[in-house]
């Protein structure tokens, strides 16, 4: 697998183009991208749970699943956070301007938006953009992993091949997120395109099973966002489709990798963070409860700036775990490593040399492996630390 | 009301008496404190319900309800925050040397502990201040406030009479609490005093009604301790009981508002916070719901990152109560005010000044009132703003 971030060229799956272009809603930042599809492709979709939804995500909603897919376009530097009828009009507009284009119906292009929100998508600009958005298509994702980052501070793209029994397939992941946008809120975009030939039934099954092990597990901050939402997109380019289960186990296996690389990448960019933190927890019998806890221990701001001090401060993870339901009988049994250092076992604290361990947390990423001894299930959570530039960021932005 | 900050001496209800002494845990404050009654007290308590619970609280909880308490006893500065047998035999130790000094029996003695976790309590230097405890005992709150304090930077007292129709009675209040403590854990340690004469369930049914609308409503940082616990004591000293409806309305009043001072002492002195954020949520049909998004929004990064900044950005705040599930079209109705501003209402934003938002966000105390204009019942949360200095505190603490 080419992990995008320091790679400059991230190959695209047959069949897919995409572009960005500048069209001056951000002074100088490409702020307007496209992907494009040669023919119809098979669409999913995922989407905030947020009561408050944007109007893009009501408007892919009411379109996904589909099998006649052409386009997503996504704009970033001003988001359309909009829930009323002026917000839907120019989502729709975002659409149809290029449907007309690439000459086929509105409803097979896809919307997303994110940016600062507050005022309402200076729709005559992105408009104005449009021929020049289909005309330059490349066959490598960066221009469009460009267009849509707002505070993210490295694009995050990915790509690999998948052998199949009949032929190879390509996913490419591409996504933006660092936790919050600009002034108002957070938003993740997820971009999964592969050439295999999918049925709508197992796209959306494999996108939600991804989902739910890779951008579902990941927090910087704890806000969920109203523009939040991740598509597959499958063209059938390749003409290989999964033949037979083992065809579907590589296949969900890869996309679940690729996803998972993206949504790390957007847990070690999360505003102000030096650190990744990877917390699993093993010896499952719960699972829900687990993920819960896991994610709490990312939430947490006593863990984020503990690590953050590179400090191994086992009594405050022990507590959000508690605190997360994880019942005392199981807390009595557990242990917990940090960075391969046992620190607590079965209900007590363990001997360490802490000048080991906190030359350990050193490093840019920080696992945390938490095992309840109940059963074999396992789940893991990605986070980053919480730093005074986080505060500052989300403090001084106007 | 006298509330307690600034204010150098809060009486005590009738029968009660306090003190505070240094044990040597700590090397120059006060850090063990001391309350008794002259007569057996009703005690009733309100505990954590984080899974993981420190020995003075499984302790507490074994003892609670009872008609039969005497004294409270509690030290600061090393928690014992165990679950073992040395952490439950270390806490019987303390109650039992201040049994007898004291001269009643082990279990009429509750336990609280809170300050720095990892080690084992320090039993015997405790054990040898015992007899300075019991010796010098102040008719005013002050020496047990200053004793129990951690990383707070002022004492949390407040009293107030309440004349009932048999007569005067007299409810103190004492907490301490700053979100978290030292290395490891958030300790909120609550006490409520009374010379009335309150039956045991009518005790224990007032307690729980004001901790829900006081202490269970505030939130520095989301992370909830194993130590928390709030007492309610009464010793009926004043010979005054509730005799009649009337009587029990203004008692409860009171108890919930001295609660409510102590609650917001709290999040007001919560780690390098500035400002006491203040949300009420009215209108509402759905209590339950509205409790976790005023919670929600005490709770959120960015909403506690904009209001240290002074920014109006009720974008933000629509988002979370979204996040937390106030259904939408409850929020294309609601109004949102921060500072008496009317910022958003009717599904679309407001116009307004910024600049006199702003100026109005100046103020050390921020409410935010969200009308949802569904029902009669309305929910209050606090929390305090985030600032660098906090990420400071418990990045920086060893």
């Amino acid at each position: 697998m080419t992990n995008g971030p320091g790679i400059s060229r991230t190959p695209l799956p047959q069949g897919f183009k995409v572009s960005g272009v500048n069209s001056g809603v951000r002074r100088y930042r490409p702020d307007y991208g496209l992907i494009v599809s040669d023919r119809d492709a098979v669409g999913v979709g995922v989407f905030t749970l947020n009561e408050c939804k944007a109007a893009p995500i009501t408007y892919c909603m009411s379109l996904l699943p589909s099998k006649h897919v052409r386009a997503i376009v996504t704009n970033s530097g001003q988001a359309n956070a909009a829930t009323g009828a002026l917000g839907r009009d120019n989502n729709f507009r975002m659409a149809s301007q290029v449907s007309k284009q690439l000459g086929c119906l509105p409803h097979q292009i896809l919307t997303a938006s994110t940016g600062v929100i507050g005022k309402q998508l200076e729709i005559e600009k992105l408009e104005a953009a449009v021929p020049e958005l289909c005309e330059h298509l490349s066959d490598f994702a960066e221009p469009f992993s460009l267009a849509i980052l707002t505070t993210d501070l490295v694009p995050k793209t990915v790509s690999t091949e998948v052998k199949l029994s009949g032929g190879s397939v390509r996913i490419t992941g591409i996504c933006k997120g660092s936790g919050m946008i600009h002034p108002n809120m957070a938003t993740m975009l997820g971009y999964l395109l592969t050439d295999a030939k999918l049925e709508l039934g197992v796209a959306d099954q494999l996108l939600k099973q991804a989902n739910d092990k890779s951008f579902n597990m990941i927090s910087v901050d704890g806000d969920t966002s109203t523009n939040d939402c991740a598509f597959l997109l499958a063209n059938g380019a390749s003409g290989v489709g999964l033949a037979n289960d083992d065809d579907y186990k590589l296949f969900k296996d890869a996309l679940e990798a690729v996803s998972q690389v993206l949504a790390q990448s957007i847990a070690r960019d999360g505003e102000g963070a030096n650190k990744l933190i990877e917390v699993t927890i093993q010896g499952v019998s719960d699972v829900a409860t687990a993920r819960k806890a896991a994610r709490g221990i990312t939430v947490s701001p006593l863990i984020k700036t503990a690590i953050h001090g590179e400090d191994p401060n086992w009594g405050r993870i022990l507590a959000r775990l508690g605190a997360e339901g994880i019942p005392a009988h199981e807390l009595e049994k557990m242990s917990l490593t940090l960075q391969g250092h046992k620190l607590f076992d079965n209900g007590a604290p363990i001997d360490f040399e802490k000048i080991n361990v906190r030359t350990s947390l050193r490093s840019d990423t920080i696992q945390i492996v938490i095992d309840l001894k109940q059963g074999k299930e396992s789940v893991t959570a990605w986070g980053c630390d919480l730093s005074k530039k986080y505060v500052e960021i989300n403090t001084d932005y106007n």
